[in-house]
């Protein structure tokens, strides 16, 4: 068993299954609105104005790191942000999230979909990695991160965030070649942003299939899992370790694992020993604490972090995170006593 | 192996697990907007006064037996018409769903529902089922239903629909004794509330605990299960099947089991063998065709019924149903020929 080397990152150590003391901890959206210096800075910009910024996006990337201690710092960004140079009119609407004036709802539009120029619009993102990168100790790695395929296409299609994601599946149902079409697409792009974020200093990458949990395994091996492989095939040849993430998924795990992903995702509906043994040991896993258990009593929160921990058994490959993002309305203090006590509990 | 007597309802020998042909098939929301003549009636009355006047919800809740041939009816109203006599001011708000204007956020605002007077406040909905079982042939059983005491709780606590039930966990947290309290209400009103039905003429219950699914396993045992335990045993006294359905229940479906039911709701998101198998043979199975299938072309929705056909195998105890309610834009030719499908294939 590999032990890691000391003083080297324990996050990227966990993402290789050495052993490690103590387990690293970072949390989904750990840069946003439960920090009080986060808001501050959203009073004055808005978010795609963050993303648009690099030194701003610096900052509030790095905002949790020095709040918290966290073990990785994760680039602040979007994951319809290469949307834009795909064509797509992205906004934010106070309360509503992510709107698309324009989706995508035909062959047609899929045909429309640029290509070309998509590393010079995400730019601001890689020079956010490298500001970060250079800003951090080498003990902490900045973690890039895209929308795998079919969650950017979710969006892309609905038009912003969905229940049902009616649109979606017609679209696949009705035109499984444009469908295709517009995956493949959305594999080169995305390809080449992590690549642009690695080759920026970024140590490890995070793929959010964030709704893939809506689709059944069959749907997702038809439609969804020849593209993510692919994805991941590219991936592999950046050299980092890769998180395959994604809510809802317990039926999907065996064929999330297959698409790819050194560590994968869990959600908190099922305990960390058991989905760690459907995903198998050869890989790490990463979770899975119910972000709404940071608005339990202490005693509460602390049990559950135990709990967490102690399925993870002492096994070399976990990363202690939540199943979901941090939601912002989040007590501070709650996020930071989780880091302490993943930290002292496995020290 | 028992056999279904010919001429009795294929419903109520599926719940039985006996052999019976064709495979019975019903809809959740099967009475709703993606229908003209519902619409047509929508158009001069609220929900909530089609639920308060049983020769409209009786003409509501046989709207699909006419239209479909469908196997059952199910009473039209709403899970959450038991909350108005315990105190819960209810409005539908169109284009938003459920709106609760004084929602349940201590122990003091749980001590103070009430538990007295909802039989008789719930009388138009028993009268309904009265009127549809006199309305329709024998072949066709009226089902009643009721929520869960968990998605009932969970309504009234936030107030409405919600997407990470932050209040209703953190009640559970903070104060598990009211929780408890609550749940225990609930149970005595969603008991008697079904057993008025019963009274009425329904001959099918189903329990309908549709966001049990975001709970862990863990959650689920200790805040949940007792609960639901407890209204599933009052159940038994009545003499009828009981289903038990929930959404994103894959994880939890051996409490589900424990919890009760004769048969089990199943989503899209496993497929009918494997969710059967973790059931338990012994017994029942309804679902499990996702809602958005019925958006897709005719001979990829055929395909999907044959599957899941397939996939029980001729075993007794299925009954063919979506893995969640029709959504309102449904076209009503790809409902009718799923009806006609599922009866064809299994004659």
């Amino acid at each position: 068993m590999a032990v890691s080397v000391p003083g080297a990152s324990t996050l990227l150590s966990a993402a290789r299954r050495e052993v490690t003391r103590p387990t690293p901890v970072w949390f989904m959206r750990q840069a946003g609105r439960y920090l009080p210096e986060y808001r501050a800075i959203r009073e004055k910009h808005t978010l795609l104005g963050i993303c648009a910024n690099p030194q701003l996006a610096a900052e509030v990337t790095l905002q949790p790191v020095w709040r918290l201690g966290v073990d990785a710092a994760i680039v602040f960004a979007d994951i319809l942000l290469p949307l834009v140079p795909m064509g797509l009119d992205l906004a934010f609407v106070e309360g509503e999230g992510p709107l698309l004036r324009n989706p995508i709802r035909s062959p047609a539009d899929i045909a429309r979909l640029g290509e070309t120029d998509v590393a010079n619009a995400l730019a601001p993102v890689s020079e956010a990695v490298r500001l970060v990168r250079a800003a951090l100790p080498p003990t902490v790695p900045v973690i890039g991160f895209a929308g795998a395929p079919f969650t950017v296409a979710s969006y892309a299609i609905e038009g912003g965030s969905s229940r049902h994601f009616v649109e979606t599946k017609r679209l696949m149902y009705e035109h499984p070649d444009a469908w295709n079409a517009l995956l493949a697409k959305l594999v080169r792009v995305l390809g080449e942003y992590l690549a642009a974020q690695v080759e920026a200093g970024a140590e490890v990458l995070q793929v959010f299939d964030s709704w893939a949990g809506v689709l059944s395994p069959s749907d997702y091996r038809r439609y969804v899992f020849p593209h993510t492989r692919a994805l991941f095939v590219q991936l592999g040849l950046l050299g980092v370790p890769v998180i395959h993430f994604g809510v809802n998924t317990g039926e999907l795990l065996p064929l999330l694992v297959e698409a790819g992903g050194d560590v994968i995702g869990l959600d908190w509906r099922l305990g960390l020993d058991d989905g760690w043994k459907r995903i198998g040991f050869e890989r790490g896993v990463q979770g899975n604490l119910d972000p709404v258990a940071l608005f339990a009593p202490a005693a509460e929160l602390e049990k559950r972090v135990r709990d967490i921990i102690a399925r993870a058994e002492g096994r070399p490959g976990h990363i202690f995170n939540l199943g979901h993002g941090l939601l912002p309305a989040t007590p501070v203090d709650a996020v930071r006593r989780v880091v302490d006590l993943v930290h002292s509990l496995t020290a």
